[in-house]
């Protein structure tokens, strides 16, 4: 960490920065330019974010070096981590291919698609219960019938379910029912809800918020490890920007940058940021190509009929087909198939 | 709304449609272009939105027309709200200052944030006792410590106390002890939470989201309404964009149409938007010329050692001298002190 | 197009409207709704957008349906564009490589860039004599010189020039001495140069803008098209957002609807979206994955002493290992090596 | 500056870099920290630019901490620069009123709005002869007739005339009708546009590109001050962000930095920024009360008629009002009328 001084800024102010700095068991380097005096940091980037240095008197900013995170950093774990869901696995060098129906919508919808995810090839379920959406007017899913209708379908299948999870009160709840808890894009900076999934022995998949940079995201992922809960599969879904053409823009140099910076899986879910299905299988086939660890695709059995996100679903026989080709790309690429 | 119908889209499709439209008690009219059928829909659009036509087969896409909330709509409510918080008022046509702490650190910080906000003629005191950090190491705030501080505050300056709320589960314990409860940037569509604070008799002020539209924030404004909870306060604290010579770019256009879609006050924080003190002052007096019904700061008696956010505090002295510039202002554009 | 009118409207205004239309030679259709009375416009869109309709009183808003390019668009030309670029082809179902130094800084640098490219198997050379840059203190390029050694580089190998143009009054000079003509990001919407880019019949590479939709990008080729030049090859190299890990987000689904919305090839340039070489491989695969009909990549002998985005440059080795790994991904996938 | 080396970076490559620096005549101070080396460098931002030192192998990343302008820089040229056009004049302290037609279209268009801008008390009026416009089929200005249009418009009113060029080889024949030249925002990066209105006499109104950051822009005007001219107005005319209910995203903070950053004048186009006439008045207000040293706003007898941007449009009554309430809050805040 790098603090820039004000160029007005006076020698006691200086000090006192340095010594902020010792009192944490950190070094200061002072540097005097012609216009600004400098002093380098040598210690702990997390433990200096702490101090608040920003607020001192003569200050005029503050560079962050270091990265903030410690637990899911690569530079200080550098293991690939591999997150079990069930009896799949997903991690680096590895290739884990999701699917199953945006919103649980009834029994016999959920089930055709879970059928169509384990026929494709499909090594995990996907599937929500409760759903966040943007208004109170639109369908908010079945909540714990939800769950059990998802249970039935593991039953079935065999293929374990991802979930997602709003608010901490529900965990417990949904952590009986799924095999792995989904905190989604809006909840990325829910710390409540983060601590809380933290606290379970659930891997956690986390996407990314709509306007989070890495940075942020790998920070929502240190607060459930810091918890204990180091079974954390991160999950890029696109970003909010000016182009309106597209849902989200999909983000996949950002996807490759938490790859370098962190141990944690990555993985994309193209049928979020994309909206659309035709776009689906470009952006899956992309985000396999990049290096992502997984990729997760949403089913309908009748997109017409969907009470949540009908436009973006593939139909099963489309499921099948794009599996089948991701599989071939992700071996051609030396991928092993989670 | 318009549904655009795809190009290959046949009649059966087309008649799908509008069934559904009139089977929600809608009425649907179809204009067959040289390119493109598009079928106007006459009715709710609240309810239209609910039927998801966009995925049915055959839809190229769906244009909103209408607005997508009903509660909050200036056009069926034309009357504007006014918002008590204790013995204040916020609502159109009015000017109401809010300021003190970022966070509570301790009694004495608190009491002196306090008297300085009552001393230069703030209505409401400000205050967070839960505070959301990015980083996990940074300081979360005094919790129940915090609000009893509030509480203490609130007895010694008479102001009312808005303070932020985190969880669904703590909105009861925060609502016994604060006089308007705050919903933060990153909670902004945290539905769970919305619906609880709209299942209070509290008044909520609502921060709109980093990278929320204005309608996304007037859809979460409606989540609370529709429990019952209609005292809402909008709040535009600067949305994420590109530029980085402030932490976020103030969105006063947004700010503005959120004033004429809606019955609700809309104040601005030009604290966290800007991040840096300098900045405040001109965008509070540029909040006050656009018409917000309000502004709520930042203030600490010594940022330096603040555990939160120091470089954009004001100290009290210059809490005092903007608040006395922005009353002024307010006057002279004939708006009533709130 | 829709054309939305406010509640108020009179009768007199909305006969305006489709008088106007009218007169234009199109249709207008109009459905009265509860609140809004909206207008179905039935002809030429490009046409329409000329008359300025959102001007006239009562109008609240005009929604576009269809699209405003007509030269430029797949659905009124499916055939794809096969663009030459001397003896290379660059089009939909292809796959060419296009590499080079960012800028030409001397005969020998140059050249080894040239050879690399060769030698690595690409089939275009890319090269700035002029560079546009954001500070006036930094290298802006040899000018004419440059070009020279351009020639000089396509003699040695055989490989055809793209190289960027400025100004409009060097597009001769460009144009006499290059193969293909690029028009960089900052100057895609340099109307003045686009049309005389227009005027020659040269092929241009019309690079996207940093913050320009797919739309505004097709209007920007349309501009050239419309002169008579439609040898245009579209390049997606980034946009600009809010996340700082990468230079910009390269965006793939736009690239994917650009080739989707028009019969122009369109490519990628990893290596300016990125800004860092590490990056640039992953980047480069996503893009075939996805469907590019191209890849474009700086490379630099020794990036260390580059004068311009050497973070960004591949030595010679690794692009020969990359080019390898492309047209092997491409020729899985169907492509043809353009 | 501060150069981060990489964790791997050698001995050798950390005296590369020293010693780059200070055969550049500057200073290198290094500091070895845990995991990064960094080195402080004293000297000129924009020498140290020039150097490309993120080239360097064992270079992590540079950083920034001084600015990479120089002559408009408010650091190193504290005393404000007033510029004059015709017999206004635009700077600190100061409140100058610019009004006119969007674009002229005929001589009584045009002096119809002249009129209306004298009768209003505006210092300058503007009016465009050369446009450029999103697509090819809208109309794009009356050229050199459109510039003899607005020298009989001074002639008639006395005001002094702002229009926009285009291209390069346009400026001299601008120059001679015109009093100020406009650098519209897609040419905020036409640096050889830049230069060639750097080379005459005439005061140049730079605005700021959709997406460009304030430090962007100020380099912009580096160029133009670079080549001789200090006559430089910058004006703030909306960013492109996320946020679809504006046509663009007004950054008054922006506006603020650039007045705390440069001694150039600084002024406001809400009418581009908003693209709507009711959010015009507002966001023009807030803009003096944040401290604009001027704003400009388009005004039209007949918006409903307008061949470009009639929505935003003001009528001359409406012109009238809002300059007398601009002129008003100027004085109230200090600020006297340019």
């Amino acid at each position: 960490m790098v603090v820039v001084m004000k160029r007005e800024a006076t020698e006691a102010e200086i000090e006192r920065v340095a010594e902020k700095v010792r009192e944490a068991g950190g070094e200061a380097f002072v540097s005097r330019g012609a216009v600004h005096t400098i002093i380098g940091l040598v210690g702990e980037t997390a433990v200096f974010r702490g101090l608040e240095l920003e607020s001192l008197p003569g200050v005029d900013r503050i560079i962050q070096i270091g990265k903030p995170y410690k637990m899911v950093a690569r530079a200080l774990h550098p293991e690939p981590t591999f997150v079990r869901v069930g009896p799949a696995v997903v991690g680096r060098g590895m290739f884990t291919m999701i699917a199953g129906p945006c919103a649980v919508e009834s029994e016999e919808q959920a089930m055709t698609a879970a059928r169509a995810a384990k026929d494709a090839g499909a090594s995990i379920l996907r599937g929500g219960a409760f759903k966040p959406r943007t208004s109170p007017y639109s369908f908010q899913g079945l909540g714990r019938a939800g769950l059990e209708i998802l249970a039935a379908c593991r039953e079935e299948t065999g293929l374990p379910v991802v979930t997602e999870v709003l608010e901490p009160r529900d965990v417990e709840l949904v952590a009986t029912w799924a095999d792995a808890l989904q905190i989604g894009t809006r909840n990325m900076q829910n710390f409540a809800l983060l601590k809380e999934v933290g606290a379970t022995k659930k891997p956690v998949m986390l996407k990314r918020g709509l306007s989070a940079t890495v940075e942020e995201w790998l920070m929502a992922a240190e607060y459930i490890a810091q918890r204990g809960n180091s079974g954390i599969i991160l999950c890029e879904r696109g970003i909010r920007t000016f182009e309106p053409s597209t849902r989200n823009t999909l983000d996949l140099g950002g996807m490759a940058v938490a790859q370098l910076e962190s141990h944690l899986p990555v993985i994309v879910d193209p049928s979020h940021a994309m909206g659309h299905k035709d776009l689906v299988a470009p952006m899956a086939r992309a985000a396999v190509a990049a290096g992502a660890d997984g990729v997760m695709v949403d089913v309908h059995h009748d997109p017409g009929s969907a009470l949540c996100d009908g436009p973006q679903a593939l139909r099963p026989e489309e499921l099948q087909a794009l599996t089948k080709e991701l599989h071939a790309l992700a071996t051609a690429l030396g991928r092993q198939i989670g």
